[in-house]
């Protein structure tokens, strides 16, 4: 999502909110690592997370894209940043025993007075312990304070630019679960399925290219399904079994995940009630998702259908989705869970995830959905069924 | 890749290894979050490294598999552990605010008597800085051991059933290239050459299904090409410009990354100019890399053809590889580069990229190598030229 996609207004409206968070958490200075927090401000896009990155906003004035200096090029090619403010450590630091890029960092820091309140992400994939101890050991404990989150939930009530996108990313999650119903037979090599599918996401739809999606497809068969982590292998398909693919298309990083289920023949009776209970609980959880409804009454109408059912699911069913890169499409801020009372507001996104799970096998239908006020409307268009190729 | 794919002798031997390099190093309990080390150790393979996740290796007894409720069904079929070493922390505490799952293991740590002496992986994706704060508040700060790039070491020198895999991943890479060339051409959109080029590497070729890379294309055409980690866009492939590829293959976790450019049209002179110098660096460093050649000596047949043509290099010029989960594919170990005094040893293994890039185009012709006594031997067979394709 190169900065062009959105007008110069919406962000400056994302630094305004983001900064009033700040204000009300006593942070005058945020270290931003998270590579979907920094794209959010900024526009920002590369795959150089793996080295450390930061957008660091200051209280007042510009904020600053901080990077390796390989990737400053891309920095001036997708933010709309000035290129006075994009700085880079040396690259020879790279991965290097006896130097932290971070190091750096706490030096422009110093130079610029940014000594005390430091707002960084203590809980991110891209803000190491061995960074944090470098800024730990630079300003003290006293001057930094945790602000997990703090950028993630300003982007929880999506724009309607953003929405925008989501949707075609929907179309794009719809296109690929429609190839994957076509292609999906007895005896196909499930790499050479997941192939298919991922490349029909990214050649896309006229008018419309995919990106990569923040998490690759996830599609066990059989009793793998009991395990709900396992990405792929080459067994072909079989017969009697259940496949279920948790797949989205990804639209310039915005993304509309979405899973279904799939069997070869006539599905036993017990998957049949669970198809049932999953569709129960996907209309009865839509239904529910209007602004001042909490994540936990939504979440409630899952459960209900469930039991209903005589299943009972633990875990929390569905988060809030938007921008993301790798290693999670989902934004870490809300979850459907019992004891989340967050009020759901216009234009907050979630995926739906009321997935079962017994030790034979795994069943998931589910929905990605924006909040309106007449409810949860999806953000793709995928038949919402049990796929079935009989023999 | 599932346990089986090595023998129970190589997880022993692995585990051997890392217990001498702990005990070197003065720690009893080792704590492994990096996906790639928990893999290597004990087979594990999910996406769920979005999550905390470890494997804790004691001095003395079996490993033990640490992570969320719904992921321990993943252990049990992909790793060689007992049942009753995969522990697993609370479902309800994934991505909660008030929870974290760490303060379970700590928990855990206390209760086995491991309190003392442990390592942790400081600089990984996947230790937080606030996972890294549980452990120091319950242990103490003299009870913890930096052990980043612990285990990374003992993966360096490759097993020949590991030279085996990288080099099905090798063969992969070969035939991404090969589609690659053959689907380059005028006016294509840049994602549907990339969706071709990755179907390809996962679809693979008979008896030979690929895995998901650890690092998406990176496609950069043009003036694009000048930064480095720029993915893919829509714009069609156009006369008169460079696009290069950095691309992997992936058998069973294992990668052989390689990276070409391609020109459409006559290359003007400088380009040809860079050409001939990369591709007497890469035959240089090939016939300096064998046991006993220093890392910075096989960086320095690179930077030293490149002074020849006039160019100046700056960063490193490659790095290890083998075993790899996102967002990187190296290892973080050696770096081919001045000052790395670290000796080659044979059945390690390198990508080496002597790339060039100036503020209007960037040039990559690369190879993953195998040392040997008699020089690194390409892992891939690609055509080790500036791919062409005249009007």
């Amino acid at each position: 999502m190169p900065a062009t996609d959105f007008s110069a207004q919406e962000f400056a409206d994302r630094i305004a909110k983001t900064r009033a968070a700040m204000e009300q958490q006593g942070i005058e200075t945020l270290l931003i690592t998270d590579p979907s927090n920094m794209a959010w401000l900024t526009g920002y896009d590369g795959w150089s997370f793996y080295v450390p990155q930061m957008v660091i906003l200051p209280a007042n004035g510009s904020p600053l894209w901080w990077g390796r200096t390989q990737d400053k090029a891309g920095a001036a090619q997708t933010t709309w940043m000035d290129a006075s403010d994009l700085l880079d450590w040396p690259e020879e630091h790279v991965q290097h025993p006896d130097h932290h890029p971070v190091d750096s960092l706490a030096k422009l820091l110093r130079d610029r007075g940014w000594t005390s309140a430091l707002g960084v992400e203590m809980d991110n994939y891209y803000y190491s312990a061995a960074s944090h101890r470098i800024l730990q050991n630079a300003f003290g404990d006293a001057a930094i304070l945790d602000a997990t989150g703090l950028v993630n939930w300003q982007r929880a009530v999506k724009s309607d630019a953003e929405v925008e996108m989501m949707q075609k990313a929907g179309r794009l999650t719809a296109h690929m679960h429609q190839v994957l119903r076509d292609a999906f037979r007895e005896g196909l090599p499930k790499n050479q399925l997941v192939a298919e599918v991922q490349a029909a996401g990214i050649a896309g739809l006229p008018g419309l290219a995919g990106d990569y999606p923040a998490i690759v497809p996830i599609a066990p068969s059989g009793t793998e399904a009991s395990a709900s982590h396992i990405t792929w292998n080459d067994r072909p398909l079989t017969q009697d079994e259940a496949t279920y693919f948790e797949i989205s298309g990804c639209y310039r990083r915005y993304h509309c995940p979405a899973s279904r289920s799939l069997f070869l023949g006539d599905p036993p009776e017990d998957i049949r009630r669970a198809e049932a209970a999953v569709l129960r609980a996907i209309d009865d959880a839509l239904s529910a998702a209007r602004p001042g409804t909490t994540c936990e009454e939504v979440a409630n109408c899952v459960y209900e259908s469930f039991a209903r059912a005589g299943y009972v699911k633990a875990n929390r069913t569905g988060y809030p989705i938007g921008l993301s890169y790798p290693p999670d499409w989902g934004e870490r801020t809300m979850s459907l869970r019992p004891g989340d009372t967050t009020e759901l507001q216009e234009n907050m996104t979630f995926h739906l995830m009321p997935g079962l799970w017994t030790s034979d096998w795994g069943l998931a239908i589910t929905e990605s959905f924006l909040v309106t006020a007449n409810g949860g409307q999806p953000l793709a268009d995928i038949p919402r069924e049990l796929v079935v190729k009989s023999k």
